[in-house]
């Protein structure tokens, strides 16, 4: 049974393509609209089967839809939203995956027609990898979704999005933007931007030693730097407040280095493994 | 053809067993003899198979080796090395499997007997498991093993040593023992211990967040925390360097952020992404 005539993907990449194909094989809907920017990205949705249709017109692309899913770049998600909103039947329901929800939640709020509902979420589904070429229908199974709605959201809302998440696999759970924002700033912020710094801080000469270990540790460096720059700096407050948790640690580990305070060593890595192996792979 | 009549491995753990286990079934050795501290890790090693007989007593453990492998915690390698090298038949061959060189290498300096010969070893073939349950029989192939003769150190004995790592499907290079711990406190030791800090640093509150951002970046703090304590203790004065390094692009990135400079923030993960991809998967 079809839960959806028409759902619109605004941003047809490794997240929207991959909802586009879950939807498609699960039967989920009759229309999957593609919407972006460039002619060949849409084209590729097509021809993965990702998307029935495409359109660089948002307005266009989203005038028959129920259910609009926006996976664009953190920074464009909020105007995405509203321009959906603008053009979408009434009654439609409008969701985001970006990675921050404090800034565009609010951003959004009182500025929506009273017609359209709108509930943030975040799919803790990411991948250093970007484009529609690696979109994979089970990219979201068994996935955690968190979803944000506010104080002004209709439970009907919130219950429509998180069936939505549900049908395509994944487990929803349902935070504040800003609680979001904070866990985020130190499950996943932190820790690209730490990962960053290393593989940046590691001179050329020697990446040819490179093993696991540093492979590992700075995997997630090799994401877009474009998406991840906007993500950080909407989530800028919590992550600042990540940084000087790990600052202060640092600070001591430095100093247990320098002093060549055994101890104090021991500890730090013991309380790193603690928290790791709690866990889990 | 049997290579070796006889190889004792002192310390039976993830790589020791390993080793013994790729020498068993790659028939290389008539008699593997693991020698340990523990008769339970002892046993533990007789029943995978990964040794042919077993002893506590370093001196008899190596009394008919003709190869003798150091695979125990850092600290104790040199000493290791000393006993056994004073117990060995002359003419037999010693190496460690040890993640730093420098202090280990220099400290032998001059200090064994002539008839027996040392060739350092690091094979880059870590993880975060420890314990001879985790031993494979292909944990060496086509990884990377570093060698580290120094001035000293016979042809013969390189060739010897660089035979038997051939011999496990390794890929040999050899380097002075100061440059191994320069480059290895870039690729090793420094990712160590920010992934230490890192996972130390996040709020417990928060781990049930986790998604797999924070467990790569994490996973190697995992690792034994008192082996990795000995590693960097061992390697402090490079490490210190790489963590100069390290702070001075955190520093950096810091003043970005407080100062929302965009661009700069750019530049720093452009430059991680960039070594980062220059590394592959």
């Amino acid at each position: 049974m079809k839960k959806w005539n028409t759902v619109a993907i605004i941003g047809v990449g490794l997240i929207g393509g991959s909802i586009g194909l879950a939807l498609r094989r699960r039967g989920l809907t009759k229309n999957v609209v593609g919407i972006g920017r460039r002619a060949s990205s849409l084209r590729k949705a097509k021809r993965n089967n990702a998307v029935t249709s495409t359109t660089t017109n948002v307005a266009r692309g989203v005038a028959d839809a129920d259910l609009v899913v926006v996976c664009t770049p953190v920074q464009g998600i909020a105007e995405h939203v509203q321009t959906a909103a603008a053009a979408c039947p009434a009654g439609a329901l409008i969701t985001d995956v970006g990675s921050t929800k404090g800034e565009i939640v609010s951003s959004l709020q009182g500025r929506l027609p009273p017609e359209v509902r709108y509930v943030g979420s975040h799919p803790l589904a990411g991948s250093e990898k970007t484009g529609c070429d690696y979109a994979d229908h089970q990219l979201l199974v068994d996935r955690v979704v968190i979803i944000t709605p506010s104080r002004g959201t209709a439970p009907s809302a919130t219950k429509g999005i998180r069936q939505f998440w549900n049908a395509l696999g994944a487990r929803v759970l349902e935070m504040t933007p800003q609680e979001h924002d904070r866990a985020l700033a130190s499950t996943s912020h932190l820790p690209h931007l730490v990962a960053s710094i290393l593989a940046a801080s590691t001179p050329e000469e020697f990446l040819r030693w490179a093993a696991s270990g540093w492979l590992d540790t700075t995997r997630v460096a090799g994401g877009d730097a474009e998406l991840w720059k906007q993500i950080i700096l909407s989530n800028r407050r919590h992550v600042l407040k990540s940084l000087s948790k790990f600052e202060k640690v640092l600070a001591s580990f430095r100093n247990a280095l320098d002093t060549e305070d055994s101890a104090k060593i021991a500890k730090i890595l013991e309380d790193g493994k603690r928290n790791r192996d709690a866990v889990g792979d």
